[in-house]
């Protein structure tokens, strides 16, 4: 089976190429195909949005064993396990804060996705349900690990 | 252009048809190709992980304006500022709560993916960068709205 998508957008960054970043500070656009605009209404409503977009540049084929760059420990750990953008499905997912919506244009800080990025879809961040309350993280995600 | 994804998996869920209910509680499997099972090492690691998803009973053409059936205010709202399943590209995105792992299979309570569901994607989820602070969502999206 095979699932075809077709990108309703672009990400327009000053972000260029592949490297890791805190990207939480970065400001970027996105620029929604103007037959979609329509689509975009009320969405300024949330303070904010869900980004999932096609990493056009991630590595084929993914390996399933990677090394998290923050991880100290040197055992690799499975793909699903890390936000790699080298995965079987190269897609990216990320939770940023609308700052302003113009047209078919959203304004956003915090996309670590790299200029050119096809955009997939955009959703509300709800608290609700997108955040478990007493979610744990493996030690080696922190600082400490 | 397009995005051509292969399904890494496939939901195995109670829920056989699409309609609106509170799937918090619903228990339900993914079973992973066998190819890939190596990519779970470490997942368990977490107690939320994030699924993306095709929603392949989503309605086609989607429409660019949809009523929420959570808003009493019957003015419709753009697509991309509501969670429903009919949208241009039909990915859903749930994080659900991860009670099992063995080999390709992963137990989880939460997703709100009906049986047969084709799996695009598992992500940890991180509270530090998938769930921001101060989140604001519209009046309507609450029981008071």
């Amino acid at each position: 089976m095979k699932i075809i998508l077709k990108p309703i957008g672009t990400v327009h960054s000053p972000l260029k190429a592949r490297e890791r970043r805190d990207a939480s500070k970065i400001v970027s656009e996105i620029i929604l195909d103007t037959e979609l605009t329509e689509g975009l209404d009320n969405l300024n409503e949330f303070s904010y949005i869900t980004i999932i977009y096609f990493m056009h540049k991630s590595h084929k084929p993914a390996p399933l064993k990677i090394h998290p760059k923050i991880r100290k420990d040197p055992t690799p750990v499975g793909v699903f396990a890390s936000r790699s953008p080298d995965r079987p499905n190269a897609l990216g997912k990320t939770t940023v804060k609308l700052l302003e919506h113009r047209d078919n244009i959203l304004k956003v800080q915090g996309l670590d996705a790299i200029d050119g990025t096809p955009v997939i879809d955009i959703k509300p961040y709800i608290p609700d349900i997108d955040a478990p309350p007493e979610a744990k993280v493996p030690p080696w995600m922190t600082s400490q690990g």
